[in-house]
């Protein structure tokens, strides 16, 4: 029996590195890509279908109407969101699926999904962001206070994610995030067809 | 602040390679091997704190009374148990203890440490054990049935374990068990000061 896929979502703050890691997870070949729809413009050089799927307003409001989104949000008056379709047939061929999002959709997606696995990454220097934000001196008082205010609003979240991710090295953030996904397929409770399939032999001697 | 060890429990039917997975995790140098306590007289060549704390009796007993064993059972008219301090010695000295127990002896462990973790290690061939227990033909029927029933017994409890391992290869069930251990550590249950450190930093500021 074929083993359905596991939906991974890494999250984080800005400057953790998320990209990068997420682009050698894809490299490991054990990961497909959750490609996210927008109604934003592509910019010069995005292609539809690879960076983004670009739809319009019309489409992506019948899309959240028919469910067929797993999560979406508003930023500066675009929507944003996971189709569902792509998701539920990667996993269902049995193909692990990566999503890089905000806070609010993976959070929404663990309600649907409560087998979906959320990594939250930080930068190594997590300890000493506040103080750095404030020695740094580069910046006004309100852009500090904002990005102070953000940081925390995400740590609130932290402990509602499966697994924090130190990203002290691309490499080993990506092999840490790679041992997860293993140790999750070893679960007893994605493994539980075991014991009947070992009762079923039994039963047909 | 040092973080605390964790204490893996390796269980399993006969012939799934147990022993030999725990001799090749101690090598990687990573584990501390909790040493079990018997009553039993030793055998030629077994050393006392090495392959056994071998006690008389009334020690035992009086271990059971003082609540200084994680676990304990009678085999055969002797007792075998693990010791306490010795675990909760190495756990809060940062080290991970691992410990090859029965079913019960684990499940008793877990409702003291929910926080330790289960591993049910299953020779690559369960699902032709029931069928080749039939067929091999080289055991009377009262044997048969007798090691049929124990391995259904055992079954029962295998979704009470975190964890089901394989063991195709002595390496590749030895890096599973490494690669749950890891993952284990970023578990955001474990990791529930990092958010308490980080706000700490900021009104430090």
């Amino acid at each position: 029996m074929k083993k359905e896929g596991m939906l991974v979502i890494i999250s984080g703050p800005s400057g953790a590195g998320k990209g990068t890691v997420v682009t050698e997870l894809i490299k490991t070949g054990e990961f497909s890509l959750s490609i996210s729809a927008t109604t934003r413009k592509p910019r010069p050089g995005e292609i539809d279908g690879t960076h983004y799927y670009f739809y319009d307003k019309e489409t992506f409001e019948t899309m959240q109407k028919k469910n067929q989104l797993l999560e979406w949000a508003e930023f500066c008056g675009n929507y944003y969101g996971t189709p569902r379709k792509y998701v539920e047939k990667q996993m269902a061929e049995g193909k692990n699926v990566i999503l890089e999002i905000e806070v609010q959709g993976a959070l929404q997606i663990k309600e649907l999904y409560p087998e979906c696995v959320l990594v939250f990454l930080i930068p190594p220097n997590l300890e000493e962001l506040g103080r750095r934000l404030i020695k740094r001196g580069t910046e006004d008082k309100q852009t500090i206070n904002r990005r102070i205010h953000r940081a925390l609003e995400e740590m609130e979240f932290i402990l509602q994610y499966d697994y924090i991710v130190i990203n002290e090295t691309i490499q080993k953030a990506t092999e840490d995030i790679c041992a997860i996904v293993k140790a999750e397929s070893m679960k007893s409770s994605r493994n539980t067809k075991i014991k009947e399939q070992f009762k079923g032999e039994i039963e047909l001697c």
